[in-house]
C-alpha cells in the first residue's frame, strides 16, 4: 500500500477549510489528522457539518504547533491574511510543509504586500515560498518547503492569460472583468450576503482597487518579461460557486483564430486540469462546479486585432482547496490528480 | 384632495419595515411622517437602501413618543417580541393607533403568550386588541386603536381553512405543512441564511414547537366553534418572498369537489384578496410575489373524505405589510385596496 | 376623469408582452382593450396567466388591424424581430401610434439592419421611427407615430455613457460587460435556459456579434459627432430580471472624481428615472428589479485616466415594457411617471 | 488488478444517465463502453456534455442490442416508461443483466402497473425483477437478472418508514408531503421548468394523482404486513437537486422519543448509506446533495402520540443513479459503496 500523506487542516470551519477536508477525505494517498479552529474545539467535525456525518470523525482541537508537527508531515493553512504568516512560520521552523491559503506568501515583495495587507513580518520566508499554481511552478513545488496558493481570481486569469504573456502576442495591458459566486465571500455573518440580499443581486465591487489586481500584475509581468497592466473589475454573482473572468486583450499585431487556439492548445497540451475549448465554445462555470478544472474559451475580434479570453473555475476547487491539494502532491511526489477527479456536479 | 393619513414607521430597517415603506410611500391616502431606528439614526433612508434612493427622503430617528404622537395619526410597529408592546402601550395612550406587527398583541389569552414567548406586560391591551385580519374581523377593525397583524404561517392557514372551520365540515384535527421563504427569518446577519448556506437548502424545522401553532388553533377553533388542534411543520425554501401552506383535512362526512368549490366560493366572493382558484387548479407562490392576494387550490381525494387545501401568499406582503396596511385602510375607512394594487413581479 | 389612453398588446403572451400588461392593468390614464396572440386565443389571460386572475379579464384574440384600430389608440408590438415591421405597417396606415419593442425600427439606416437581422420590407418607414429612449429623444417622441423601443442592453449603456459621449470627453472606443437575466432570453422552451441547466451557469456568449451592438454604436456615435467603437460582450447570470453594464472608458484627458460626478449629476438632474449614484457607490440589479431605474456608478482610475462606469437596470422595465410606457406617456402627453411608481421590489 | 465491470447506459442524455456516467465514469470497478441515444448519434459525449470534457471519450451510438450484448454484462436503462421493458427484455434475453430506471418493472402486479402507466408487455419479467432497493431487497439482488430502480420520492419515504412499518408501530395510514428539486422533472424543454418560471415558484403537483404513491403502497404494505395507506403530495422547489419528505405518522400506542431514535439507530446501524440524525435534529437536502446519502430525521409530539419523520436525498443520487449503482455493486459482488464515496457538495 503506498504511503499516506499525513495532513492537518489550521481553520477547518470556513469554506476554504471545509472544501480541504472534503478532498483530503477522500483522497487515495492522503489522511487527515488534525483539524483546527478557534471555537467550537472539541466538536466532532461530523456533527457540526452534518455533509461529513459518519465520514470525518475528527474533533476540532487547538492548533498546538508541537502536536501538529509530531502527526502531520503537511498543514494546510485555511486562516485570516496576516495571521497565517505566524503560524506557518511557527510550522516549517519545525520541518513541516505548509501550504498557505491566505495571501501573505503570495508577492515576492513584502512592500507590495504591506500596499495591500499590512506589513509583513516574515519577509526572509517570502523568499521560500513558491506561489503555489502548479501549471506555472510545478517545478519550484516539488521540493517547496511552503506553498502559497493563489488567490482565486489570480488563477482564473493567470491562467486565461499566460500563453499570450508568455509569447508576448497581446499589449502589456489587459481589462479583466470577473465574475464570481458568494463562497468567494466566506461564511462570515454579513447581511450583505443573507440569500434575500444576494439572491437577486448582481453587482461590481472593489473597482480599482481589489487586493487580487497586485497578484495578477506580478504573475503576468513575470511570464511577459515586462510590467503587465491589469484594469480589474469584480462581481458578485448569486451562485455559490463559481469565478468567470472575461478578459480584453489587444494584440501586438493580427493574428488569425487558428493561430489564437493553436497556441493555447500546445500551450495546455500536457495539462489535465487545464481544458481550452474550441475557438468560438465559451465556457460556462455551470461546467466546472465542484471540479478541479479550469475551462478555457477564445473569442477574436472579426479585424484580428482584439480577443477576449474567458475562464471558468470552481473558486473552491481550482480557485483554492483543489489547487492546493495539487500542489501538495506536486510537493509529495504523488499522482497529480490523486484525489481531484470530480467530474462537474452539474445539474 | 383626499385627506392624508399619517403613518409612522416604528422599526423601519427589517425586511417588514422595509415592505411597509415600499407600500406607503406610494399609497395615494397615506403619507410616512416618521422612521425610526434604534441604529442609524439620521440616515437617510434613501441612501441606506438604494432602492428607495430619491423616493424616501425622511432620516432615520430615535423613537420619541410625543413627537410620533404629534406628527402621526398611526403607528406601524415592526419590532421584536416583547419589546413591541411597551410601545404600543405608550402610543395608545397618546391617541395614536396602532397596528402591531410582532406577536404581542395576537392572544386573547396572556398565559398562550407567556407560554410561547414571555410574560406579558400589558395584558389589559389584549382585550382591546383585534386580531388584524380583515377577511375575519373587518367589522372589529373599522374602529379599533390596535391591530395585531397575524403572523405569515397563520395567515396563509386561517384563509385557507376558515370556510371549512365555520362549516364544520372537517374534523378539528389538521395537519399543516409549511414551505416559506428566507424573508420570514429576517434580516439579521446570521450564517444559516446566508446565500450558500441556504440556496441550495431544504428542510423542516421547528418540528412540533413553533410559535404559530397556538395562533392558527385559537382562531380557527374559535371559527369552528371548539377546539381545533393543528399539527404544523415549518419549512425553510431558496426563495426570497412566499409561504407555499398545504393543509391536510379530514372532512366530517364525504362531500365532492363541487360543493367543496362552491363552498369556498361564496365564502370568498367579496373578498377581493383572497382568491379561490377552481377545483385541481394549484396555487403557486411565483404567482402572487409582491401582491397582497392569497391564493387557494383545492383538491380532494377519489373517495371524499379527506381534502388537501393548499394556500400561497408572499409572507411580506399578505403575510405582513400588506395585510397591515389593509387593515390601516380598514380602520381609517379608505378604500380597502389602497396601495396595494400591484399584480405580482413574474418573472 | 382624465381621458383614458386606449391601448392594445400585439404579443401578449411573452414576457414583455406580459409586462406590459403588468403595467398597463395599473396605469391611472391607461386601459386595456385587445391582446393579441397566435396561439391560445380565446383564452381568459388572468385563467391562463394566473397572476393576472381577477384583474385582467380580457381575452386573448386574433389580431384584427381593423379591429385594432377601431378600439385603440396605441398599440405595443411585442413580437418577433421581422415579423413586427408589417403589423406596425398596417397600422400606421390606420392611423394608431405604434410602439414597437422589436428591433425592426431602431436603425436609421436598413444596410445595418439587413446585415444583423433581415432585408428591411419598410425603410420607409424607419425615417419616421423615432429612437424610444426618452431621455434623449423625448422632443422627437412627443408626436411621434413609431417609436422604436431600444434593446434592453443598449439602454443600460446609452444611459450609462451618454455624458461621457456628449462631451467627448472619453475616446470613441469603449468595452462593455453586460451582464443580463434570463428573462432576456424569453420564455421559449429551450433546454439551455431551464432552472437546472441555469441556475448555477454564468456565462458569456455571442462575443464580437451581439445584434445589440451596432444599436449601441449607432446611438453612441451619434451623441458623440462622431464614430464610436464598442466591444460587446453579453453573460447570462441566474437571476430572471436585470442586467447590470460595466464600461470600460479611457478618458480623453486625465479628470478628477468630482468633475466626473458633476458631469452625470447635471446630465439626470431632471431626469426622474436615471439615478446617478455617488463617487464610489456601485449599482446592484437588485435595488432596480421591478421599477423603471436606471441607477449609474462612477468609478475612476487612480491615476485620472480611465473609468468604469456601471449601470443597472431591470431588462424588462426600463429595459423593456417600463420604457415602453415612458414613451407612450411622452407621446401622449400623460404624466412621465405615470404607471411607473413601482419601488423595486427588495428582497 | 480487480476485474472491471463492462457497462451500458441506455439513454445518456438526460438528467439520469448523464448522473450514470458521471458516477460509473470514475467507478473503480466499472467501465463505461456504449452510451447510446436516440438523437446525436456519433457525438463525443464530452463534446456534447462540456463537463465531461477530456474525460468521458466515448461517442453517442445507436442502440444494437447485439452488440451491447457483446460489450457489456450489465446495462442502465433510463428510458420513458414503457419503452424501457421492451429494451430490459431484448437484453435480458441476450444475457445481460438489467438495471432499469425506469417504473416498468417496479410493480408486482401487472394491473397496478397498467392503471398507472399502461399495458405491460411482459409481465413475467415482473417476476424476475427485483425491487433495486439494497437496503431492503441485498439478498435478492446479489442475483437479480433485473433490478428495478425505485422512483425517487418512494425511496426517500420507505426508507423513512421502513423500520416504523416493520415494527408496525404506526397506524396504516400515513401522510407524505414531499418537495423535490427540478431535475426530477427531466432535461425536456418545457416552459414551466424555464428558470424564469421556476425560480421564485414554489408549489404542489398532481395532488392525490402522483404515479409514485402506489409504490411507496406496495413496499410500506409489504414490510407492514398489511395495506398502507398513503395520502402523497409532492411539491416543486427552486433547487436543482433534492428531496425532503415530511411524512406524518400517528403511533400504534404512545412511545418516547429515546424509542423511536433506538429503533432507527438499530435498523440502520449496518447502512452506510443511511444517516439517521440524532432526535430532534432535522435533515437538509444541501446535506446530501452529490452524495448517496438518505439522511433521516426523527420528531415525536409532546403526547408522545404522533411523529414527523423527514428525510432527505439526491434526487439523482440516492433517488436514482447512485442507487442503481449500488445495486450494480451489489449484483456484482463489489464493495457496495465503490464509487459512491462523494461527500455532499456544499455549498
Amino acid at each position: 500500500m503506498e504511503k499516506m500523506i499525513k495532513a492537518a487542516v489550521i481553520g477547518a470551519t470556513g469554506y476554504t477549510g471545509q472544501e480541504l477536508i472534503r478532498i483530503l477525505a477522500r483522497h487515495p494517498s492522503a489522511q487527515l489528522v488534525m483539524l483546527t479552529s478557534r471555537q467550537n474545539q472539541g466538536a466532532l467535525y461530523g456533527q457540526m457539518f452534518p455533509a461529513f456525518r459518519n465520514i470525518v470523525e475528527l474533533r476540532l482541537s487547538q492548533l498546538d504547533f508541537d502536536q501538529a508537527a509530531k502527526s502531520a508531515e503537511v498543514a494546510f493553512l485555511a486562516m485570516p491574511h496576516t495571521e497565517s504568516q505566524v503560524v506557518a512560520a511557527e510550522l516549517i521552523s519545525r520541518k513541516m510543509r505548509v501550504i498557505d491559503m491566505s495571501a501573505d506568501f503570495r508577492f515576492r515583495k513584502a512592500q507590495v504586500y504591506q500596499r495591500y495587507y499590512a506589513e509583513h513580518r516574515f519577509p526572509g520566508l517570502l523568499r521560500k515560498a513558491v506561489f503555489g499554481l502548479p501549471e506555472v511552478y510545478r517545478e519550484q513545488l516539488k521540493k517547496a518547503v511552503l506553498s502559497a496558493n493563489p488567490g482565486c481570481f489570480p488563477t482564473s486569469v493567470i491562467l486565461g492569460l499566460k500563453p499570450l504573456a508568455e509569447s508576448k502576442m497581446i499589449e502589456p495591458a489587459v481589462i479583466v472583468d470577473s465574475k464570481s459566486g458568494l463562497s468567494g465571500a466566506g461564511r462570515g455573518a454579513v447581511v450583505d450576503f443573507l440569500f434575500c440580499e444576494a439572491s437577486a443581486s448582481v453587482r461590481p465591487y472593489n473597482v480599482y482597487k481589489h487586493r487580487h489586481q497586485p497578484e495578477m500584475e506580478q504573475e503576468l509581468s513575470r511570464l511577459y518579461g515586462r510590467k503587465v497592466d491589469v484594469t480589474f473589475v469584480p462581481h458578485l454573482i448569486p451562485v455559490s460557486r463559481g469565478i468567470l473572468s472575461t478578459m480584453y486583450v489587444r494584440f501586438s499585431r493580427k493574428i488569425s483564430g487558428a493561430r489564437l487556439e493553436t497556441l493555447y492548445k500546445e500551450a495546455y497540451d500536457k495539462e489535465e486540469f487545464v481544458r481550452v475549448l474550441p475557438l468560438g465554445e465559451l465556457p460556462d462555470i455551470a461546467k466546472v462546479k465542484g471540479s478541479n478544472f479550469c475551462d478555457i474559451g477564445l473569442s477574436i475580434s472579426p479585424d484580428g486585432k482584439t480577443g477576449v479570453i474567458s475562464s471558468a473555475i470552481d473558486n473552491l476547487v481550482k480557485g483554492a482547496s483543489g489547487n492546493a491539494v495539487q500542489a501538495m502532491n506536486v510537493m509529495f511526489g504523488l499522482e497529480e490528480n490523486a484525489g481531484l477527479k470530480s467530474i462537474a456536479l452539474h445539474p
